[in-house]
Order: structure tokens, then C-alpha cells, then sequence
């Protein structure tokens, strides 16, 4: 049965610099387009945090080179500019790897800001270290400067950290929309969405932020009426006890029994936490959704049940 | 009478760096809005000058700063960055601007890949400088390492150039088409496109070259089978004997005359020249296409046929 899926791709399925991404993307493209051959609807939604990270240390080194010249680059703008090298590389793949086996769609990436609360609370505690290590002078400077939230990382010097605030909306849901209905695979609010807040009439202002991509996924799920949200990641299925002697693999999870879970502390925060997080909200959203967390090259498996996580009510 | 149109702008309609930029787009954004107002249906394509040498300067910087663990960024890969960087501005400057006046339309960037010969004599001979200055030692070195054609710019230093190919298609151009269709107004072939080649069974290998924009944008006219070419430039009508004491504006130029013109050397090559000769293409591909060539605050008076140069057979 054909379904609508919003896929959630990790940054592992990317690769961490231009020769690797040119490879990643043919192994996540043969996966992805496995999916289409079955008939479903795909958009994709994916990581950015190695990409993000290059193109902030570059846009770091051109204010270095002529601090006169070149302002340091927001955050919101090196998030759109990642979008653009990361789409450009992944929907090549996709149509490639369509066209291979003979079926006519087009890929298409699409510009997505995502809108944040400019009071999430996310904001008075940013925790997410992003681009290069800094001195402890220069790391000070920015923060007098830039406003910068600085903090000393592990002994290896200084970074930025910036808040990792809930997505609200896809600013660009129609087109996303529009795109699917026309039959077309869309990678969309990559590295979590451009992150903006409206301020003023009509304005929207990037905010110095990066969402989590599957939080992203879920937003954009729901707002797509899809009927399945699939999170990708490192390990086939979802495990409580997970590294211990006792550690049990699920292949069905009740949010009931996420929420049991989650309470216990049974998943780790920044690894397993958040997904079964975003797969909860999307599947609590409206009966009859589900969501799906396994491997990149089981997700074919993990759509006919026979492995991966199933989140369902 | 509501027209499909391609509009052609120019960098100086972007700003050289990032508030510019900001600025800018809210200007163009006002003068695109006006015609989405008077019923056009628009996509505009957009040069990317000093982005994309500011992208590929910043992605040298980091190279220099780490060489072991980057390595110099792809030309096409720096394009796809600089349509992520400018589609972010000015889809938000035009979001903005038609709410502000109660016009409900999605605002969208597709990126965008357009295909070039690799056997285009522009390859054999490439012109365009790009990015930041060398001592000759390292264009020497860049010559060697990574094939890049080096010349010395008028005692300034080395600098790479790239060729300037003819485009041949939009590879998106489904994903436009469905965009326009569902009343987007479309920001698309970003500094001329991603150039790539076909390769292989169905590859599509990017380019080092950059693509003409106003040549792009006929293209794209064409083959979205708008009404009309809007170039977008400097001055407010095309002229013959330019800056002589008998020069003439033109209000209305047909292809005939505008090849007599071209043949006198009446238009400076890089500048005019393109900009006529890609507004040419575009009237004499079918009957009843015009294109038009004035100031960006004046487009709206010039497809009302008061001001600019129509090229129209």
C-alpha cells in the first residue's frame, strides 16, 4: 500500500566532508529509492551537523583573513548555504538512482525555514557546541562582541554554543506540498530548517539556533498529514537496558510504554531520547499514525514490519 | 493582462556582502511584488558574483587554514551554497512584501542544475576570473595540483578563471514548472544554475564553470514557455553609439536590427552584449515571445511598454 513518509536521515548517512558526501549519498539514494519502487511518497529531511560546521569554520577563516571585509556569517545564513550543498548533492543521487531503474520523478530541494518560539527556553541555555575551536581570547571577544554564548569544551579549547529551540511550522509547507502531490521526492528542512521568528508585520528573522532534524521531521510529518514518520539512525531497533547484559530490542513500542521509557531514563539525551521524542509526538498527533526508527538499508524492511522499531498506538 | 515571466537579475540587485544583501532584497523584493500584483506569474533568476566569490574564497581560507583535512571546494558545489544563500534572502524579502499588501502566494527556491556541454569551446578557453588573488607560487601550485587555469590580473596577482558555457536545460525544470503552476512565485537557475554534465548512464557531474545568468534565464523563459524576458540591468534602455556624444536610447529593438547591432560592436561584450543576445534567443525561439531590458524600479512601467527597450520581431 502506497504511504506518504517523511524520512529523517542522520548525518551518518551523509558523511562528514565532500568526497565521503559524493559516496553517501549513492547508499542513501539505492535505500531512499527502494521506498519509490514500492510506490510510497518520500520526503526527506536530513542532518547537517558536519556540514554546517565546514561552512562556519570557512565563513570563521574569511572574517579572519579581512576582518574589514567580511562580518562574521549568521547562523541562519551557513544553515541555508548547507542546505544548498547537501540538496544539490543528495537529489543528484535520487534522480540518478530513479532514473537507473527506469522511474520518471523529479527531486527537488526546497528552502525551508522552520519556525522557533523567540522564547523558548531552549534560548537561555544554549548547549549545542557548533564550528571551530576558538582561544580563550577569541572565544571572549565574540562573546562581547557577537553576543556569542561561549563555553570550554572537554579541555580542547572554546566553542559557540547555540540553542537547540522546539520547531513550530514549516514557513514552506505549501510548497513542500505542492512539490509532493506533483509526484515529486523533496528533501526539505535540511539540518533541521533555517530557523526564523516572526518579529515585526510580516518579517522573520534567523535566529542563531539549529533544530534538531527529527524534531523537524515530525513538524513536517504532521503538517503533510503523512502517514508514517521513519527516524534513521545507527542501530536496527530501538533497546531498553540498551549496552547492558539485560539490553531487550523492541520491535513494537506503545507510547504508553515510550513514555514508561523515557521516565526511566532509558534512552540517552542527544542520542536515542530525541528520536523516540519525535517519533511520540508524531504518532500521538492523530490515530492511525505511526513512526518507525531502524537503519538506513532496513528501512524497506522496517516499512512491511519485519524489523526496526515500530511507535504505535 | 497576465503575463508568465522570466525576470533576470542582476548582482547589483543583491549587494557584495551580507547586510547589503539584507537591504537589497527588500528593495527588489518591492519591485518583483508590484508585478505579482498586476496578476504576472514570476521566476526569477539571479546572479551570484561576489556571493559566490566570497563562498569559494571562504572555502580556500579554510583549506589553507586545515589543507589535511579539506580539500578545495568544487566550484559547483560553492553555486549550490551561494542559491542557498541568496534564495534564503530574497524568498523571505518576497514573503514579506506580499503579505504585507494581503497577496497570499508561497515564495520558493528551487535549486537548480542546468546542463552544459563539456565540449562547449568556452572550456577550451575560459575567462571568467574567480575568487580570491594568489602569489603566483600558488596559482602555480593550484595549476599543477587541481588543474585550475591561472592568469595574472592586471598587476593585482594570480587568479583562477573558469569558462563560461552555453546552458543547454534546466534540469528542474518540472520542479519549476509545477512550482509556477501552483501560483508560486519561483526563485530558480541561482547564479545561472549548478552547471553540470551528463556522465555516465545517467550521472550528472558538476561543472568548473559558471554559467551566464541572463543566458540561463532565457533558457529557462524558453522552456517554461513564458510571455516575456525581463533583463534586468544598470540602465534604463538599451543604446546605440553608448556614451558617445550621438548616443541614441532605443525603445524597441527588433532581432533584426539587434544583430546589425551586434555585428557594429555597438554593445560591450560582459556587459550589454549578453543581456541582447540572450533577450534575442528568447524573441526568436517563438512567435509572440518579447523580452525587455530596463532598470529593476522600472519594470513594471516597462512591461506596460512606457520605458525600457522591447525586443520584440
Amino acid at each position: 500500500m502506497s504511504k506518504r513518509i517523511v524520512i529523517a536521515l542522520g548525518g551518518n548517512a551523509l558523511g562528514t566532508n565532500l568526497p565521503e558526501q559524493m559516496a553517501a549519498v549513492q547508499i542513501t539514494a539505492r535505500a531512499i529509492v527502494d521506498l519509490i519502487a514500492d510506490g510510497h511518497k518520500v520526503v526527506i529531511c536530513h542532518g547537517n551537523g558536519p556540514q554546517v560546521g565546514m561552512i562556519q569554520n570557512a565563513m570563521t577563516e574569511l572574517t579572519r583573513s579581512d576582518p574589514e571585509k567580511y562580518i562574521p556569517c549568521p547562523l541562519s545564513v551557513c544553515v541555508a548555504m548547507s542546505q544548498g550543498y547537501i540538496g544539490y548533492d543528495l537529489q543528484n543521487a535520487l534522480r540518478e538512482e530513479m532514473l537507473n531503474r527506469g522511474i520518471n520523478k523529479g527531486a527537488a530541494t526546497v528552502l525551508t525555514q522552520v519556525e522557533v518560539d523567540p522564547n523558548d527556553p531552549a534560548f537561555l541555555n544554549p548547549t549545542k557546541p557548533i564550528g571551530s575551536f576558538m582561544t580563550e581570547a577569541e572565544a571572549r571577544r565574540m562573546e562581547r562582541e557577537r553576543d556569542y554564548r561561549v563555553v570550554e569544551d572537554a579541555g580542547r579549547g572554546w566553542r559557540r554554543v547555540v540553542a537547540s529551540p522546539e520547531p513550530k511550522a514549516i514557513i514552506e509547507i505549501d510548497t513542500i506540498r505542492s512539490l509532493v502531490n506533483t509526484d515529486h521526492v523533496v528533501v526539505a528542512c535540511g539540518g533541521g530548517g533555517i530557523p526564523v521568528f516572526p518579529t515585526g508585520r510580516n518579517h522573520l528573522k534567523g535566529a542563531a539556533a539549529v533544530i534538531d532534524k527529527d524534531f523537524a521531521a515530525a513538524v513536517l510529518a504532521k503538517q503533510l498529514d503523512a502517514d508514517m514518520l521513519i527516524i534513521l539512525t545507527a542501530v536496527e531497533k530501538v533497546a531498553i537496558h540498551f549496552g547492558r547484559p539485560d539490553q531487550q530490542w523492541l520491535d513494537r513500542l506503545t507510547p504508553e510504554d515510550a513514555r514508561r521509557y523515557i521516565e526511566a531514563g532509558e534512552f540517552a539525551p542527544g542520542s536515542m531520547l530525541p528520536k523516540v521524542e519525535a517519533a511520540l509526538s508524531f504518532v500521538e498527533s492523530k490515530p492511525g499514525r505511526q513512526a518507525l526508527i531502524t537503519l538506513l538499508e532496513k528501512a524497506r524492511e522496517g516499512i512491511e514490519g519485519r524489523t526496526g522499531t515500530r511507535i504505535v498506538s
